[in-house]
């Protein structure tokens, strides 16, 4: 995530850490080399004049908007959406420590040395929860961290595991089962508790729908095909009206199409660690922080900062 | 669905594979033709000249834009409300397989070998329900898959109900009523072990009332008439602008219409087996892993890989 | 509900089943004969020559796009949210039907022909609510379809009410309270089945806020009157450009807009029997028969199935 | 609410009862007089002649669609989720009274006549609920109706406190407390009945959203400046093209634009008691009425008929 | 937040507060200053004539018109899910308060006397939840509002800890579980009351997700870059049709698509003191009242009241 000061004046214009520009250089060159050819044959092809107008390119830019429009506005809902989910997956997480901490029956909550108790067990899954579905994710080895948090023994089970994610929420399950068996929590705190369980495999399942599940691909193509066949014909219908600044207005109307375009392309599956991509990383961190004071931890590890603007 | 990368430069062009021009090949072909005839002929029909100029195109496609707009929005909004009932139904099955498993009165959880232990029984039935709701989307026999999955009692009562899914969830009803007299559940459980099979019959009702009820018909209709005129006459308006590049034209501005048109008409069922509708057999499978781990199976059934870029 | 194929080519053209054609019929012939007599008269008004030129209607047409959108898509909400309440109320009614039969103290669940059993009342009396909602939102007698679902008494005490839908939901609370009483149900599941019945109030509430709140009158009314005006003096736009070819463009245009506006006016409130209203006869049959299906009815009464491509 | 039937014919144009012409009958005529002054002058302003065209209309309006529509969809978001609440409060209110008079452990519900039944004090008190809301989203006196529904001393209590209908849901909380701590009602049931009076308070804090957050104040002066200007300048840039047909274009032009406008300033708060606000007044009877049949009244108030086709 | 009547007639014209012209002063300037000297030059720049005409804008309207409408529409949403958010906390609140005061086995609510009752301590701290939210939103010192609010020593506390929101629920729920585990509240209770803290924890993460994801920032580019790029050549696009109208069609046209924007800027991140932002104090002022008034006490600070037209 880019986490910056909105720019002013001149610096508006040669900023690119966290433009689209450097993903759009290659489609912009061709586009506008294509302008400057037509401005300087003057539209002709050999002997053969190609007219077009403006005319075409509004009622093309007709469903070209559309496209551009909805796909867009599709690429931000699931954007938003998985931030949602993860603001889900914070809150979650620290009901769940809170309620474990304070629930049941025992005379003081777990203390950060209890690494016996179930309690403090139950918290530390709920950090690795987090960072395991992180990696899930990211695609990245969840293993050096779950050594971290788990015990020796789970941390070598969450490994031969097919389901990582799942797995934790059935040993919180498993614990929680043997509260409820020794009567250390009420049956209706326990139901309680087993909602927020399943509150953290919603959110997996909806972190897995959409990395799994693009837009559907022929939006990707026909908003591609259109939008290159629009720049690519620009010029011909632009070149008998503005004559010299046809490759200028080709470029600016380029940057707007393939720009948006692009843009929707990164945000669509945001979990990745692209400039505009969420920061799990400083989630979970955040999370982690959070849970530790939670079980009464003294020395807390520090926030993640940005590092040049940018939060991963 | 198809699952591929996104394509690049020219290789964007030749692309078939989940491209909607297959299913638009007839029209596509119309319109142009019809385009290179009225281009021959400079828009004479006989000796009456038809001069049309492109303000009507402009009247007209404001109201086409409303619909292609409209339509597109809603059977987007089907298939991603569609995606997002059988990502409710992973999770919810990973929870009801973990509440089944941890919550009862029992020493330990059910194991791959207890047939005949009630929770081994739910869990199948869990993958069942998955599995059953499949076949009924896509009007498919379900019977070899609940042999499989169920006791061979169970799989002939399922073939003999009217409301299949339902009778699998009035079963794991019974199942838990019974662990509920017997005292091996509290109250409070059970009752949230309810609503989870609460919500399983919350997202059948969800995919039959999006396979049901298709987006009103006259929608279809104004739009596909709207689009056939306006892309049928568009020659007579254009010809008189950009002479023999007029099919040329026609042609794109036909490609995005119908080719839009023709993505709603896909995707706003997604339940089939289409290129880009859902891929519900590799969810179920997904499920049958995920449970059969629950269970304590160790040899797990593969996932399903895309074959050709699709996913069914 | 109309229910059928996608029509083909030519075929396309002279469909009128599920049209809106026949609902604007007269709109349309009033547009289409003005722009026949100011074709024939070039414009002219005795002797004043009105000039409109078309640049007007693209300025009105702007304001008429937004509301053509903004009402369509209202309507459009207001039609699917309704399907979403009756799918609600089917999914809500086999979950109450699958609590009630296997949740309970009692040893077997009720049977077809336990009609003393309050369990058999209560199923059947959500077989009832699903036909008095029906009747109450299509302002016809419920009188007949309750004598055939709830007892004689019943029936009686029934029609003597004034808030109907409401008075069978508590007389489902009366009898979860004495099975409460009679300690026949655990207090957690109680609460949960109440919960349930609640929402069998909220759909209710739900399909009487569609029915009885349209959109805001003035929207219909700033819409009609705008609509009216552009096609009226449409011609007096166009006839100097495309000359013989106005009334026959007129007629597009007036067809698109007058068109998108019946569509919108029928399905706003969508629980009567036109064309494209909801099939609320076949889901109340669809509720029966599976209810009746969980009460271990073996006669079955059939589905109903759409007559000359309509689902009432 | 203007309860009306769509209006036919020529009765589409002199309708002013739920029209929005009253209300921009001065913004008509000072755009019209206007008009009409450029239109006597030619668009000479002393010797200058502005000239404007209407590119400068199509620049701006582009924003000014903008705006429009998303004001208008907000405000209509607005009245449509306010509608919901109430709604909501309906289905609640039901709910209610139908838990309190059912679940409890006594013989029989309470009776029209039981006043000292802490049980038709609480169904009385969400009778009274729904008006107090209603008096204070309307900012009139809920005295009167609280001393009709409310005992003398609860009446006299309700008019001391700050926030009144906070002040009626503790109450039932009170009662529930009592009922609870005397074993006349289950812990889950109370639970139960607890999550429906925090329902109340929701609908409560949203109805006080809606009604002191408008939408921010520079939408609407960035609306009504461009409104304006746009209205002020469009003689100026028709005259030329439409001669003498200018005044009554731009009155259209301003018919639409001013008309959507004061639309949305209506619905955008809509617990008022102009034309197409909601018909609070109906809804609390109804609300009444249904609660007095659940205790058990035979005389029933009537229904609020529309007066000259409008509901208050 | 803006509190004031909409104005009326010239008014419109010289409003400041509220407007958003102070912050676009300089964009409009710059802008308008180049088309005063392109006016001048009448295009030219040294010796080139820069022939545009008004199509390049048309085409770039197109993409500038998603760009506002979707950046609007997104940051709308921002500011009313905030809103959503606070009126939840608000409701829940209320919610808490009626519960802890009501639902337990105590004689008596608690007083505004009984500091040492831990359900004095529990409703304040639900108002220093409140005020503590805010002033993380805010970035500023909360321990002044928690010397007030808290006891001594769990003002240290707080002062101390990293996440202090969530350590204010933390101690509620410790509150909680110690009521649990002197039975001096049941089971079921308590796992409602914990949903109600659970929700607070939704509230803060909600607001949070607000607050530090702001809209991906290559959107604030594309639109910005866009915005300046299409007013600055505009007036070379305009010169030609309308004269020495030109500096004055551009203003308004900037004055419209910045105007938009910087509104967009001021709304999306809403917690700030900015004139359109939330009401924050005056919202936690409401929700103190309240409390306080639940817990008796009699002299209740004062509503807070809009200074010069404005809520903070």
């Amino acid at each position: 995530m880019i986490v910056r000061d909105r720019p002013r004046g001149l610096q508006l214009f040669y900023i690119l850490r966290g433009s689209v520009l450097p993903h759009i250089a290659w489609e912009l060159a061709v586009c506008t080399g294509v302008a400057v050819l037509v401005t300087l044959t003057h539209g002709f092809v050999y002997q053969w004049k190609i007219t077009l107008t403006t005319v075409p390119f509004t009622l093309i830019g007709l469903a070209l908007a559309i496209f551009l429009g909805f796909r867009n506005n599709a690429a931000y809902d699931r954007y938003w959406e998985a931030r949602k989910l993860w603001a889900d997956l914070l809150h979650r997480s620290r009901s769940f420590a809170r309620e474990v901490q304070t629930l049941l029956h025992f005379d003081a909550p777990a203390g950060p040395e209890d690494r016996d108790d179930p309690r403090h067990r139950m918290v530390m899954r709920t950090i690795a929860f987090a960072s395991a579905l992180r990696h899930e994710l990211r695609c990245t080895d969840a293993k050096p961290d779950m050594r971290r948090l788990l015990s020796p023994d789970e941390a070598e089970a969450f490994a031969a595991a097919r389901f990582r994610t799942d797995w934790l929420l059935r040993k919180q399950g498993e614990d929680l089962g043997a509260f409820l068996r020794a009567r250390r929590i009420d049956a209706p705190v326990a139901a309680d508790l087993d909602q927020t369980i399943s509150a953290f495999a919603a959110v997996a399942a909806g972190c897995e729908r959409i990395k799994y599940t693009p837009i559907p691909f022929p939006y990707t193509l026909l908003l591609h095909r259109t939008a290159w066949l629009y720049c690519f014909l620009l010029p011909f219908g632009l070149v008998d009206l503005v004559g010299f600044m046809t490759p200028f207005v080709v470029a600016i109307v380029a940057y707007t199409f393939f720009g948006l375009d692009a843009l929707g392309d990164e945000i669509e599956e945001p979990f990745g660690t692209a400039d505009n991509h969420l920061p799990l990383d400083a989630l979970c961190r955040e999370i982690e922080i959070n849970l530790l004071e939670a079980l009464g931890v003294k020395e807390l590890p520090p926030r993640l900062k940005p590092v040049d603007g940018r939060l991963t």
